[in-house]
């Protein structure tokens, strides 16, 4: 078996057999992708999404001034991708970098349309992934609005441990939106 | 059959047959909902998602200084409902009221998730009407950031003409995050 970490994500939300799990990764490619190194630039078209196996990557855009925020901070067991350009096959505004040496497989949209037909169970899988993207991103858009920068960080340190502990203190600030001055003295208050 | 729009619809993007629907119909109720009454109310779990017969509906949130934000304008042939409180099943922020005299098919969070079992084909739809979902909540962020309200105006008008002919002023405004002043100057400047 290829990954029993992402046979095992599968059976978390649905019922993947071997033998569905057989097909699907005749479709899979595994990459390795050292720290620095990116796996999508803002312009491309998503052709894949990304399975992390090991390591960690961060999704992001580039403003006007050249500013970088992220969008999302993934460790292994999780998907990354820019799943707007993804799901609709247009140029994305989204780039992706690895933070740590990560190994990745790569599922593309193409195969995965007609995976979705041999592998029923799949669609289950994906319709629930989506639930839950959507969810994430309503929920993001509102505590930007709702919630000052301490509460978000104490919700990310409760929600995602790992990335608090393993992700360098810039990339955190840049996902909660802040400066990492910021964010040190918000780490330094809590110690307290 | 209780609506062949639905029917439809639902034939858009997956294979419903009829013996499908007929259990589909089985779970949905319908609603007539008059124009300024309510359908949901920020606060309550979203037990639904609202299929439009006939009309037009409002879904948004009241900031803390009691100021309206809409999220969604919604015709017939289209779902509107919090989505986000819908999957979750938790207690949402969300309030749906109509803009017209509508005629709404419930459908139910419960029998939903039965049905996707009895009814694959309806897993496939559901997937992808919560990618599509997704795909505009992204994009209505995006243009929040790098677009300014005539461009917005225009991209609404180019999209659901409908909208912008049926639906009160003062609505559309709400929903481009502009005052109904703007708008109108906006609307001036585009007929000349």
């Amino acid at each position: 078996m290829l990954s029993t970490l992402l046979f095992d994500n599968f059976n978390k939300y649905a019922r993947i057999t071997d033998t569905d799990f057989e097909l699907i990764e005749k479709v899979l490619a595994k990459r390795f992708v050292k720290k620095r190194r990116s796996l999508l630039t803002e312009g491309d078209i998503s052709r894949y999404i990304y399975f992390i196996e090991k390591g960690a990557l961060r999704s992001f855009t580039v403003d006007k001034d050249g500013v970088e925020h992220i969008i999302q901070l993934g460790l292994e067991d999780h998907w990354i991708g820019d799943l707007s350009s993804f799901i609709t096959q247009a140029h994305g505004n989204v780039s992706i970098e690895a933070i740590e040496d990560s190994e990745i497989l790569l599922l593309p949209h193409h195969e995965l349309e007609l995976l979705y037909v041999q592998v029923p169970a799949l669609e289950r899988y994906f319709r629930q992934l989506f639930q839950r993207a959507y969810v994430s991103l309503q929920q993001r858009l509102s505590s930007t609005v709702s919630q000052n920068a301490e509460e978000r960080y104490r919700l990310l340190v409760s929600d995602f441990p790992q990335i608090a502990a393993r992700i360098p203190l810039i990339y955190i600030a840049s996902y909660l939106g802040i400066t990492p001055e910021s964010l040190s003295r918000i780490r330094k208050q809590l110690l307290h």
